[in-house]
């Protein structure tokens, strides 16, 4: 169990910030108060995705960094490295890093994944996570300096832009995880495949049983053959209306 | 209620064939005792489809016929036209519709749905719908005279055959459903895109709520606007191990 230092959560942790427990290790993440902070789509995404011992993984759109500090708590990964465009992000998973003595483990750069020429130069990972902006920037009339949409909306970089950069990361028959939303699942598919990034596994998480999808989970291989297996539905809720098993087994409930 | 003529039955019912009845205003379908017996896929793929009143609908490797048998049951379609190249089949199902009274509404063409220069030449419909052969023909060594593996693998036509007959087939903006395996999905959703065929709607079959899906079924429409919609799962047991409510709804059996 990892004891954090009270003096270091003076230091690092600012105004507006809160230190979540991640019930992992002990490892704590600082999110602002009010915005950036994770939701559920990044702990199904880290828990998803198959990390072996001694794996580069590399996390783009890493936000908070909540997914790099999952995978370093439950996988025995060499090093995980977090990509993130907002620099203000990247000084917050900095501190994050510092406050949870992870710093031989985890990395954060600050970078645009658009960047070809910078992403070309990073050493190639065995595993690409990603939780991207979801919607797609119909109208153009969003405020490229608002943080939040940033986060949410495809404003400074595209679902192609995402899986363009992943194949350049990955290593041959590397793998790639992504979070998303059912509404983009064509968008997805195709765009893997025309970027040579093969579909391998679904996994759709529904609100319950009676429910229509609301996340998916897609893994897809660097070259990969085409056989694409679809799991069993992951339900949030159970029939009572309380956490199932599963979400319960993830968040450390158990 | 239907009636069907004894007499009628001897003539049209042939030796080693059975004729079942569909439960549906006393449609009856003549099958063979041994071979191509229409399965759930089937059943499910015509309860999938929005059939509007007055719609003319195509059904490809119609088999048996049971697609257009349990739309001209169910819909008030002005003309279900099946397409499927084993004379055989089409002969059977010539006999079915004979038996029915049903030549006004259903017509069966026997013809290669590969061949384009016919394909341009039918009257283009509102609803196409397809059961296809599920699997590849990786291994080429299937017998082209099996006539079960010419229903189960690509060994006459494939996928991308498929929907191109359908692209050709289709009114403007007019809809395509099509039944398959879970594993086939980046093919379909990447070839319909391909063939502007938009994917529009995607239902997972599952046995039970604890299983994976083994049925897909998926809308596409001709030319149509980029929006997926992911619905609630069917199942096809419930926890009991008894049919669902929604499938005895389907078979008839409330």
């Amino acid at each position: 169990m990892r004891i954090i230092d009270k003096e270091m959560i003076k230091t690092l942790v600012w105004d507006g910030e809160t230190l979540d427990d991640l019930q992992l290790k002990g490892i704590h993440l600082i999110q602002k108060k009010d915005a950036f902070r994770f939701g559920v789509d990044a702990v199904l995404l880290a828990n998803f995705a198959t990390v072996r011992k001694g794996n580069e993984v590399i996390d783009l759109c890493t936000g908070t960094g909540i997914i790099p500090f999952i995978i370093a708590g439950k996988t025995e990964a060499r090093r995980v490295t977090g990509i993130e465009i907002q620099r203000e992000m990247v000084e917050m998973a900095n501190r994050s890093t510092q406050l949870n003595m992870l710093e031989d483990r985890i990395t954060f750069i600050e970078e645009d994944l658009k960047n070809l020429k910078i992403m070309k130069s990073i050493p190639k990972a065995d595993v690409v996570t990603v939780n991207p902006p979801y919607k797609l920037n119909q109208s153009g009339i969003l405020n490229p300096n608002d943080k939040t949409a940033i986060a949410r909306h495809e404003v400074l970089c595209n679902l192609e832009d995402v899986i363009i950069a992943s194949r350049i990361l990955l290593k041959d028959n590397g793998r790639l995880y992504m979070v998303h939303r059912p509404e983009r699942l064509a968008d997805i598919l195709c765009l893997m495949r025309k970027h040579k990034i093969e579909p391998k596994r679904i996994r759709m998480v529904h609100p319950n049983t009676k429910k229509a999808p609301n996340i998916i989970l897609v893994e897809g291989q660097r070259d990969g053959g085409q056989f694409l297996k679809l799991e069993p539905p992951l339900y949030v809720y159970n029939d009572e209306g309380g956490y199932s098993d599963e979400i319960n087994r993830i968040y450390g409930r158990e």
